[in-house]
């Protein structure tokens, strides 16, 4: 938090000012009403000045009885700073730039720190793995306190994986693939436990939804994340609507986070108004509450210090700046994350693809014949008008939506490299781009569903049943 | 509703209006859309522009899209209309009158209806028993809809009873045993379930008190709620971090509520604020949630249409006006409602008791000493400061807090008469009311002691366990 401190203040962070201001406050009142002589009153209100107007520096906002200071990271992130900035909150994702959003900008804004080549290199000699292409090419770019993780993971403090998902649908596509992928790797990778989030209520408070539905869609889309591979004997799978109804020690933890945070703070973190339901505005307590460990007894044996780490896309990170702004004050560890950069649409990489538009995105439900139908037809092209200027120009791989996919998904970086040249000297043609694009999706697809198709109800219950874990400390 | 609509409007409720309202805009929009003829389109607008007036003058508030009114009492309440008016909501209940708030004014400030000789009179009727003394005595001096549960009662429609506490500490005084005595008359009287909810979640969130604290003052006030004599097999007591942890249906309701409520809605209501914490926020529609039978499938068998009849103290009305207002827009009945006068301290009728000054009441762990050294020493006192002048100009037993409590605990209406005429006349002294008082609360808390001490922590596990009652539709 210290990297985001304005000059003299030391090395104080925000609530620590905020404590010290409290009690100023309180000695300045005492003052008062015992009489005490005008010279103590002073300079007892001089030095409150002074802790206020450090404060003020620190955090950016105007110190306020009873109202503590949001971790700096979040008064820092208030929107798009000027005209032609990215917008990202886990409702909106925008930008005006075709190579999508400036992801160095949003470490800045955010308060992140950037996944550079050392951590990169110190995750494979930790793990004793080759580091998962995302991390290799930079889709997982961001993180907060990864290093510490692997600090204590080298002295054999286990941790244990929280991501989730909001199932708005039925259908996935590519894109929601992303953190599951990237999630089943750390997960085999490091040997530990899991627990994955459907917040089946938070799209029933958001969407024109039934309540009824938005389960339904948690039960099909854990088939899908079942389909990923994870390990049944690490994994726990939950909808919130049953573990909230499951687990008094879940509900305990949404209560807690609820009291330390108010409604200024969500307002200034997720833009909430005085108009939105009171289920929106609290709902974010409950998307904090799974990165603390006593939310899942069952799992670490009512152990509340089991450290976290969340694999997700950037637009979550405001759950989870609020919920490490809190965890401190609630006697648990701050959960460190990984982010990840999004999924371009087929039409370009200015948008996050959207559930709801089935030509924005390759699903997990298409044929081969529908991917590749998909691909030639809407996947925005880096090529040149003609083959004529292509051979002569070149393609932009940079803005070529066929090659951004195929940075996600092509394993072999020999391979990837050789197709960024070739398109780039204009060797490699379009039509050739997106056929070897077509190729890799089509298998990867086809065999998601073959077992997708052999994920019975049987298997989603036992996943979705809160039991012990294979795990040990 | 009716009875608060302005002139103008016909017999539209303000939903109705704002229904109507919301789809004279779509028509509109599509006329628009279409290109349809000018004429056309001015007649459409002409009557989205009267239906706004008449919204306007029904509700007092300007229509928005997708922010639906609320029922017209809770805007009615905003609070003491002019200085001298008396202050009642969840937390705050004071009046500058000594005979204590003036409830008439209350009905008409809330909406709600007074409880007639009529209404005393047909509860009388359709029990076969004699109406309690709460209400022979106007204690219970208000309802909502009471006249709708005993019209579908005399059809055999049953229904259930609602009624609960916040656990802020172990000590109870006499004021909170009224809901529970008048409640459990009510469960005899019409053989009926009976839910009580323990907001020990309220609490944490309310006070600087720890989760553990308020589970604990939960469980230890359930003890003295079932030395009241509550049927075991009608009767099901929870605390909220418990039952929330053990009941997805209660949490759907939950999640249901706060989706049709808005900060706006809770802000007039509770006066809630920026500052405060999102849990207090949210909390209304905990208390909302139990005034649905489907909340307690294992009761009602997952029937949601079973009727909620509340007893409570008025300030509580707040919560119940908001669920009454989502209600319908939920599919489930609104709960009817039987409201009570506040306990006066026994400094005076001015303020509600408070459980944290030991003097202001009488409590239910209090010796026969304690109850004579307080009742003598802090009871205040409608009397004249001299005899001479009692017995010439006669006390006051309207400001007379052991005439009031008299009036609460003693059964024989004819003695009470007598009392009041006695002391009114300065027949009866000061001292002698005193000591009628005393022998009246002595032998009451005694026993309610004994009761108590036979509670077991088998029998509290078996009250507070979800399970099926003893209930036939």
């Amino acid at each position: 938090m210290t990297d985001c401190l304005g000059d003299g203040a030391g090395d104080m962070t925000p609530m620590d000012l905020y404590e010290k201001l409290t009690s100023q406050g309180d000695t300045v009142r005492t003052l008062k009403t015992e009489k005490a002589a005008k010279a103590d009153i002073d300079a007892a209100v001089q030095l409150l000045l002074k802790l206020k107007v450090d404060y003020k520096q620190v955090t950016g906002q105007d110190y306020k009885t009873g109202c503590p200071p949001s971790e700096c990271s979040v008064s820092q992130d208030n929107g798009p700073a000027a005209d032609g900035e990215d917008m990202v909150d886990p409702w909106n994702v925008s930008t005006t730039n075709a190579k999508g959003v400036d992801y160095d900008k949003l470490i800045v804004r955010f308060g992140s720190s950037k996944i550079d080549q050392e951590l990169v290199d110190r995750i494979e000699k930790v793990s004793g793995q080759k580091a998962h292409r995302f991390l290799r090419r930079g889709i997982f770019f961001s993180h907060r306190d990864m290093h510490q993780v692997l600090d204590a993971y080298e002295k054999n403090k286990s941790f244990y994986l929280y991501t989730g998902r909001g199932p708005s649908s039925e259908a996935l596509h590519m894109g929601h693939l992303i953190p599951f992928i990237f999630t089943k790797w750390l997960q085999d990778t490091f040997d530990i436990p899991l627990v994955i989030q459907l917040t089946d209520d938070e799209k029933y408070l958001w969407k024109d939804l039934s309540l009824e539905d938005c389960h339904r869609y948690a039960v099909e889309n854990a088939k899908d994340i079942i389909a990923c591979g994870f390990d049944i004997n690490k994994t726990f799978i939950f909808s919130d609507l049953d573990y909230m109804g499951a687990s008094p020690d879940f509900y305990r933890n949404v209560v807690k986070v609820q009291k330390h945070v108010t409604f200024n703070q969500v307002k200034g973190i997720f833009g909430f108004g005085d108009s939105d339901c009171i289920g929106k505005i609290a709902f974010p307590a409950i998307q904090a509450a799974p990165s603390f460990s006593s939310s899942f007894p069952q799992i670490f044996k009512g152990r509340k210090d089991v450290q976290c780490l969340i694999p997700c896309a950037i637009d979550q990170d405001p759950y989870f700046r609020m919920t490490r702004d809190v965890a401190p004050r609630i006697g648990y560890p701050k959960p460190a994350l990984l982010h990840s950069t999004f999924f371009p649409a087929l039409q370009g990489a200015q948008t996050k693809m959207s559930a709801s538009d089935a030509n924005s995105s390759i699903f997990l439900t298409d044929t081969p014949k529908q991917i590749k139908n998909k691909v030639n037809k809407h996947a925005f092209s880096g090529g040149k008008d003609t083959v004529e200027e292509h051979r002569k120009y070149g393609g932009n791989p940079n803005v070529d939506v066929s090659f951004m996919y195929l940075t996600f998904f092509l394993e072999d970086d020999e391979q990837l490299e050789k197709i960024r040249q070739d398109y780039a000297s204009g060797a490699l043609l379009t039509g050739e781009l997106k056929k070897r694009l077509i190729e890799t999706l089509q298998p990867m697809i086809t065999s998601h569903q073959e077992r997708r198709k052999q994920v019975t109800e049987e298997t989603v219950k036992q996943f979705m049943t809160p039991r012990p874990l294979n795990f040990s400390f």
